[in-house]
C-alpha cells in the first residue's frame, strides 16, 4: 500500500506544497501559492534598498492553501511525515505565546516586527561590527562561516532591530528562524522554549556550533550591546538536523487542511539543504540550487580532516546529512539578477532575450560582468560590492548583455568550485536543480562551458519540496536514514550538458579578466595594471567574430 | 537691401541648408536631407562594429534638396556667398577627375570606396603603427594632435584601405576630406589638385603644418609604405582657412538649386570648427558642439605662448578663426551613448527617461560610468576603450542608467576642461551648441552641476549651419573678418544653467572617482587600490537618500 510524504518548500515569492509517494519519490500532486503581501511577497522600501521583509501571515495562508489542496489527492491516513524548507537566514520576532509580533495589532505596518527576510541588508554596519569584535576578542565563531559574519544573517538583523526599532527589539520575547517557526506553528508550540531549533540555521548563520558550547557566550554577545545577551537565554541551547521531529501536526491545524494530526513533522532547514539532498548531495558532488540567487552545497565526512574554507558562508556539521560536515556556499544573485534586466529596464522577455543570446559566441560580444548586484556571498562575503559592466560599445545589444549577466554567474560559480578545491574538497560532479536549472538549458550550456564541466541537472523540478518530503518520510519511518531516501527517492535527468571545447577555450581567456576585476572591485589587495581589461576583450571579441 | 548667406551642415545622419539674413543672423529658411544609405545615412558591417562608411550620392542629393528648398525663400541675386561644413576626418578616395569612387560601377557595393566616417575604427591597427613610426623616427607630427594619432584619422584609413583593399587604394587618384570634396563638387572642380584644401582637416587630421612645410614629409610616409609617399604627390602643399574661397558655384549645380552661378563659396571645414565660430569662439570661450559626439573647440592669439597639450586631438594655426591657435578636443561619443542605450537596448524613450532621470539627485542611484562606447578622444585618444557601469544593483533603473551615461560625459567634459586648464589655457565661459545643447535642459543642468560652471547655450539651434553661412558672408564680402561677422550673426541664449551648490558638492566626490576608473582602465599606470569604488559609490548613495 503506498505511502505519501508532504514537502513545504517556502520560496522568495511563493510557498509550494508537493505530495510525494515515498516509495520512488514520484510526485503525486503539487500547489503553489504566491504571497500577497508587498511586492511579490517582499516588503520594500523605496528609500533604502537594502530592506526586505516578509509577513507571515502569507507562510499561514499559504500552508493552509497548499496543503489543502495536495491533501486531496491522497488518503489522509497515508501521509506518513511532513518536511518544511524556508529561505534562510530569515529571523522574526515573536512574542512569548510564539506568535509573531507583525500579527500584534501595536506592529501591524511596522516591517521591523516582521520576518526579515533573507536578502535583507539593512545590517551591514552591525554585521561589520561583529566581524570586527569577533576578530578582537579572537573568538572562533567566525571560522565556519568565512570569517566574516554577513548582513543576511540572524544576529545582525536582531541587533539592527535593537538599534534602530528598540521597541519592536523589547517586545519581542525570541527571535526564531521561519526554518523553526512554521514547523513550530504546524504542531502548534505555544512557548518558544519549546520549539525545535534545526542545526542548519543556526550552524550556518547564528554563530551556533557544539564546539564552542552553543551560540556564542554571553560575553561576546555582551559586548555587542548586553540586551542581545539577555536576548540568549530566551533562545536556545540545542541545535538538531533535520532527521529529528520539530513535533507532531496539531489537531486545529491538522483539521484545516484535512490531514491526519499527530503526523511527524520534520526540523525544519534552508531550502536549498534539502534540495541538495533530493539532488543527490554525497561526497565529491557539489550540488548548485538556482534560483533567484543560488545556494551551493558540499557535504564532506564528518571523521575526514577539513581546513577552514575562507569565504564559504558555512561550515557546520550536520547541517545537510548527519554524520557529514554541510559545506554552504551561494551566489548573491542569479535569477533575481536576469529578472532585474528583463523587468527593471523594461527591454525584452527572457524568452526572446535567451533566443538571441543562445546565437552568440562566447566573447563575441566583447563584455565582461561582475555578478554582484546584490553583493557577494561566496567567496568575498561582502553585501556591500554591486554589479559592473564592461566593454559596452555603441552596438551592445540586449541579448548580449543579458548573456554577459549569465556569464558572470557562470564565473562566480566556477570562483566557488575553484575556492572548494584549492582547500582540498574535490568535486567530481556538478548537480544543478532550482528554476534556472530546470527551466534553462541556455544557462546550464554556459555554466558547463565557462566552468568546462559537465552540468548535470536534478531529475525533480522541485527538489527542494521533495528534499522536505524526504525528511518527511525519514521521521514519517518510511526510511532510517536520508541517504536511504536518497537511494530510493532521487535521481538526475538523462540530459547532461557537456562543456564544448572552443566555447571553453574563450572562457578560459575572459575567466582571468574576470578575475581581475573581481580582486580590483572586491579586495583591499593593489589592482596592479587594469589598463589590459578593455583591451584583452576588444582582442578576444575580435578573435571570435573573425571565426564567424 | 537685405544680403543672405547660404549655410550647409553635413551631420552623421542628414545635412541641414540654413539661409541667414547676413545683417544679423536670422534665420530666414532651413532644409534638413536625411541621408537615404545604411543605417540613418551610415553603411555598417554587422561582423566588424569598427566600420563606418556613407555613400557620397547622399552629399550630392542632400545638396540639391535642400539648398534648392531655402532658395526659393530669398531672391537669388541676393545670396552673396555659400559655406559648408562637415563631419571629419572623414576621407574619401575620387579618380583623376575628381569623382568618387564610389560611383565608379566596379566599386558600387564596396564600402571601402566609400567615404570613411569620422567614427570608422577600423584602421586602428595602422593608427598605432603610425603613432609608434613618429615617435621611433622622432618626428614632430604628433605634437598638435595629442600625441597619439588616431584611427579616425585620415591617414590611418587611407592606409588600411591600402593594407585591406589594394584595389580601392590602387584606384584612388586622390583621397579628400569631404569638407574639402564637397565644394569642390559645388564648384565644378574636375581636377583633385584643383581643389583648394582647409587647414581646419589638414591640421587636425592629416599631420599637415607649415612648421614641417605642409603634409608628413616622403621618407616618413614611406616608412609606413612606399606606396603612401607616392600618394603624396597627388595629394596637396597648402592649406587654408575658410575666410578664403573655395571657388564659385558651377553653373551646372547652381542651374539644379535655383541660385546663381557664381557665386563664392567657402573653404570647407570640420562642422564644429564653424559651430565654435557661431557660438562666439574667442580667447577664454570654450565651445561644446553636442551632438552623436562632441567636439571641444577653443582658440588661443597665436602670437602667445601655448604648451602642446598632452591628449588633445589638435592644436592647429588658423583652424578655428585666422590669427588664432584652434584648439580641439572631443568626446567620442555623447548623444550616440544616448541613443544606443534608447534605440539598441529597447528601453523608454528620451522623453520618459529624461522625465524620470530628472527627478533624481546627484549620486542617488549609486552609478558611475565611463563614457567610453565609442572609445575616448580626449584626454586619452584611444578608441580602443570601452564603457563601463558599475555600481549596480537588483533596484537600478533605466532612467538611472540613462542619467549615469549623461552624468558620465558630463565628467568627461570636465576632464578635457581640466587638462586645458593644466596647461594655461583658461575656461572663463562654456558656450554649448549642436542638438542636445538645444534640446535637453536636463542634459545641460547636470554639465553645469558636475562641472560645477555655468552652462550657456548659443543662441542659434543651427550653430554648424550658422557657421557655414557666416563664412558665405565672409567669401561673399559682406564682412571684412569672421570677428566682425561674429559680433553681427551670433550670440548666446537668456538661460544659463548655473550650478546648483548641492548637486555641485555630491558631483565634486563622484568625480575623484570617476577618475580612478578613468586612469585605472585607460592607462598603463598602476590601478593602485580599487576595492573603494564600489563601498563609496554606496555611502554616497546613502547620504544621499537620508536628505531625500
Amino acid at each position: 500500500m503506498a505511502k505519501y510524504a508532504l514537502g513545504l518548500d517556502y520560496g522568495t515569492n511563493s510557498v509550494r506544497a508537493l505530495m510525494v509517494d515515498v516509495s520512488d519519490g514520484t510526485e503525486i500532486a503539487t500547489s503553489v501559492f504566491n504571497y500577497s503581501s508587498g511586492d511579490s511577497g517582499v516588503i520594500l522600501d523605496p528609500r533604502d534598498p537594502n530592506l526586505a521583509r516578509q509577513n507571515p501571515q502569507d507562510y499561514v495562508d499559504g500552508f493552509f492553501a497548499t496543503a489543502s489542496e495536495v491533501a486531496r489527492y491522497v488518503d489522509p491516513g497515508d501521509v506518513v511525515g511532513i518536511g518544511v524548507d524556508t529561505t534562510g537566514s530569515s529571523p522574526m520576532p515573536v512574542d512569548s505565546r510564539n506568535m509573531p509580533l507583525a500579527s500584534d495589532p501595536r506592529f501591524k505596518s511596522n516591517p521591523d516586527a516582521y520576518c526579515w527576510l533573507w536578502k535583507d541588508h539593512t545590517s551591514y554596519v552591525e554585521a561589520a561590527a561583529i566581524t570586527e569584535t569577533a576578530k578582537r576578542m579572537s573568538e572562533p565563531y567566525l571560522a565556519k562561516c568565512g570569517g566574516v559574519y554577513s548582513s543576511e544573517w540572524f544576529w545582525s538583523k536582531i541587533w539592527h532591530c535593537l538599534n534602530v526599532d528598540p521597541e519592536v527589539f523589547d517586545a519581542a520575547h525570541s527571535w526564531v528562524e521561519i526554518a523553526d517557526w512554521i514547523p513550530s506553528f504546524l504542531c502548534g508550540v505555544a512557548n518558544p522554549a519549546d520549539i525545535h531549533r534545526g542545526i542548519c540555521a543556526a550552524g550556518h548563520k547564528a554563530m551556533y556550533s557544539a564546539q564552542w558550547g552553543g551560540l556564542p557566550s554571553k560575553e561576546f554577545l555582551a559586548s555587542l550591546d548586553p540586551r542581545l545577551a539577555a536576548l540568549r537565554d530566551r533562545l536556545y541551547n540545542l541545535a538538531v538536523p533535520s532527521n529529528q521531529e520539530a513535533g507532531k501536526l496539531a489537531p486545529g491545524v491538522a483539521a484545516k487542511c484535512g490531514l491526519r494530526p499527530g503526523i511527524p513533522v520534520a526540523v525544519g532547514a534552508f531550502d536549498a539543504h534539502f534540495g541538495a539532498v533530493a539532488s543527490g548531495a554525497k561526497p565529491g558532488t557539489l550540488v548548485k540550487i538556482i534560483g533567484t540567487s543560488t545556494c551551493d552545497c558540499m557535504v564532506h565526512p564528518s571523521d575526514l580532516p577539513l581546513a577552514d574554507i575562507p569565504g564559504l558562508c558555512g561550515i557546520v556539521d550536520g547541517s545537510v546529512l548527519p554524520g557529514m560536515i554541510g559545506l554552504e556556499a551561494g551566489q548573491s544573485a542569479v535569477g533575481d539578477t536576469f529578472n532585474w534586466f528583463v523587468s527593471e529596464l523594461g527591454v525584452a522577455g527572457h524568452e526572446a532575450l535567451t533566443a538571441q543570446a543562445e546565437k552568440l559566441r562566447a566573447g563575441e560580444s566583447g563584455l565582461l560582468a561582475l555578478d554582484w548586484n546584490n553583493g557577494n556571498r561566496t567567496v568575498l562575503v561582502d553585501p556591500r560590492l554591486t554589479g559592473l559592466i564592461v566593454g559596452l560599445s555603441l552596438h551592445t545589444t540586449a541579448a548580449e548583455i543579458y548573456r554577459a549577466l549569465v556569464e558572470a554567474t557562470a564565473f562566480g560559480a566556477l570562483t566557488i568550485i575553484n575556492r572548494l578545491e584549492e582547500y582540498g574538497v574535490e568535486v567530481r560532479e556538478v548537480v544543478n536543480c532550482g528554476g534556472i536549472a530546470e527551466k534553462s538549458p541556455f544557462v546550464m550550456q554556459i555554466y558547463a562551458d565557462a566552468c568546462n564541466r559537465p552540468m548535470k541537472v536534478s531529475r525533480s523540478g522541485q527538489t527542494c519540496a521533495l528534499g522536505s518530503a524526504l525528511f518527511g518520510a525519514v521521521v514519517g519511518g518510511a526510511y532510517e536514514t536520508p541517504e536511504q531516501a536518497q537511494a530510493a527517492m532521487t535521481g538526475v535527468k538523462d540530459r547532461v550538458f557537456e562543456p564544448r571545447p572552443e566555447e571553453a577555450a574563450v572562457y578560459a581567456r575572459l575567466y582571468p579578466l574576470y578575475m581581475q576585476l573581481h580582486d580590483a572591485f572586491g579586495t583591499a589587495r593593489d589592482a596592479g595594471n587594469m589598463g589590459n581589461v578593455m583591451k584583452d576583450l576588444l582582442s578576444i571579441r575580435s578573435a571570435v567574430r573573425e571565426h564567424l
